[in-house]
């Protein structure tokens, strides 16, 4: 097993990489002394493939366990869908210590982390990633968030997990669709951060696309460490530090939003932001030519999709105004300086992003 | 004008206790640098008796508005009341940095503070007391939530306001009933630390409740004193500091809940929960027959309910059983021991409760 530290004060926890370990969780509930009650929130397809092994480690440890079923997708960050795990966790919740499992992907592990941050002001949480893009990327910092339906994230909190459990077995169940999607965060730990990544998707993508475990437990090693060391740095956003690991996401968000959550996949919309973010950065002389035809057959490469069909570039522009980074009407874009470098940058002309939005689709 | 600085590191903040003070939050924004634009939540009433002058006083410096309505009491603490708050904010809020003022009284406090906390995954927000409860006690220490159906406060967060603006002039407007209301925590902090409050509150019941501005602005200031001393201490609730500003809020809230918000007034149900911590103190030789008869006498002579009626005390057993202090199955009260000190008892007997019960209605 690799593990790494979050070194966040008191409020530092492990992230654990490795293979067949749901088995665990109920000997780390145990150490962590966190509560007596395990509420899992979970869809009900991951309940079928791990419910099982997550409930007995924590049966056999002591643990009572409850699961909370919710939606896949998007749906699950909707107000409603938090308000139905909230009234029913306080319905059943009476003389116990609760915590909470977040079990799934991004969107769960996202509603789960909120109903934590908030329900009387805060109960201990677990992440559980099953999904690539949880593992190397939304169940670990703490970003934690449900959606309004003028944009994604709108209603959140800094709440930090206090363990972090990547079992990349896990990955063997995702269909292609869900790897791809969780590529989409992969490609950019390789542009922010590591020429290292970048080229062994270069190479590998093939190997990848057919989840070849060995090489997908380093990736998502190597992300979940670089992810940890920028959470450090900031964890609340406020320091221009975290900003990088927006790279492909203001524009992304947009394009999820206007595509009403259900056009394009995080991954997908990712994948078409750094694009726009590229082209944006090799428009102001910022990116060389050649860096943005590598960082666009990357991601060809790997079955993201790189261009935009049947949205309408209107609904991205109103999606993208109401994006929580724009501070005193002033756009703030991650631009893409070389592969393994990035670097942030305010006011670039509206023309130029409605040209991306063009290239995009052209 | 009297100032209180609540020393919370980074989160630290002042609370200045004046009169005719509210023309003066326009400067007082400008100097904090918050934001661009103050979003007033209010309720209508209030709005129309201190909306004026407020938006008046921002829009001098230059601070944009918009006021969002909410209702009154406990039902603008409901789920459904902050969702319909946050998707309007939400909604307008376009190329702007926005911050939240609560004007109103602690409904409106909290309500304003929770959405102030995870909108955007937080954003500034002032507090304008409006009440004697919200003066004394609510709008400090940033213990901000709403209410499920299954009781109070259960989502919620700690998020301390950059400013308290407390003009005791507002109490002038004040009903009688809303008067009394805040008496209920004033009362507990004389039990809890202050015999000099406790012996105002007995020698001068009649001024007090003819609202007399120069006693109650004492009376206030020395009040707000005490909780922000406490609030340093344990801002989060966690070293049993904080946990005597719960002296009667235990069975109180569960009388609250019982009556479903509308039969007791929180600083009714305060008072009834003060009784009966009194009155269990006493059983348990903690507190004297004397002091015992003194905390009666002094709720009922500044006509706090002082006898529980047509409530079910099957109902309050079970919102007691839902209270969020219950840790591990164990119950947890704060009895007094004399006038000015109070202790924190784990394991009261099921039954003692019960006769305490009993003795509200007898």
């Amino acid at each position: 097993m690799k593990e790494i530290l979050v070194k966040l004060k008191d409020r530092s926890y492990k992230i654990a990489v490795d293979q067949n370990s749901l088995n665990s969780i109920g000997s780390v509930v145990k150490k962590l002394k966190i509560g007596d009650t395990a509420i899992i929130i979970t869809s009900k397809n991951i309940k079928t493939l791990y419910g099982n092994s997550v409930q007995k480690s924590l049966l056999k440890t002591g643990i009572e366990t409850r699961f909370e079923l919710v939606s896949i997708g998007e749906k699950a960050k909707s107000v409603s869908a938090f308000t139905t795990v909230i009234n029913n966790i306080s319905t059943f919740d009476v003389f116990k210590k609760p915590f909470i499992i977040a079990l799934g992907g991004g969107t769960i592990g996202d509603l789960a982390g909120f109903v934590a941050s908030v329900y009387k002001r805060g109960i201990p949480y677990l992440q559980i990633p099953t999904t690539l893009l949880a593992q190397v990327d939304s169940s670990i910092g703490g970003k934690v968030a449900i959606d309004l339906p003028s944009a994604k994230n709108m209603v959140g909190s800094f709440y930090q997990p206090k363990y972090v459990l990547v079992d990349v077995s896990c990955l063997k169940s995702l269909s292609k669709n869900l790897l791809i999607d969780g590529l989409g965060e992969v490609v950019k730990y390789g542009i922010i951060e590591s020429p290292f990544i970048f080229e062994n998707l270069e190479k590998y993508s093939t190997q990848i696309l057919n989840l070849n475990t060995k090489k997908l437990a380093h990736i998502v090693y190597e992300c979940a460490k670089i992810k940890a060391r920028i959470v450090e740095k900031d964890e609340f956003d406020k320091k221009d530090k975290r900003i990088v690991l927006n790279l492909g996401h203001t524009i992304g968000h947009a394009i999820e939003t206007a595509g009403k959550y259900n056009k394009y996949t995080h991954g997908n919309a990712v994948s078409l932001g750094i694009i726009a973010a590229s082209y944006i950065s090799k428009e102001m002389n910022i990116l060389s030519e050649k860096n943005f035809i590598r960082i666009c057959n990357v991601l060809r490469n790997l079955k993201l999709k790189t261009k935009l069909k049947n949205i309408s570039i209107f609904k991205i522009i109103d999606a993208y105004k109401h994006d929580k980074k724009f501070i005193n009407k002033v756009n703030r874009l991650v631009l893409p300086v070389a592969i393994g470098k990035v670097k942030v940058v305010d006011n670039v002309p509206d023309k130029l992003i409605l040209q991306a939005m063009h290239e995009l689709i052209s």
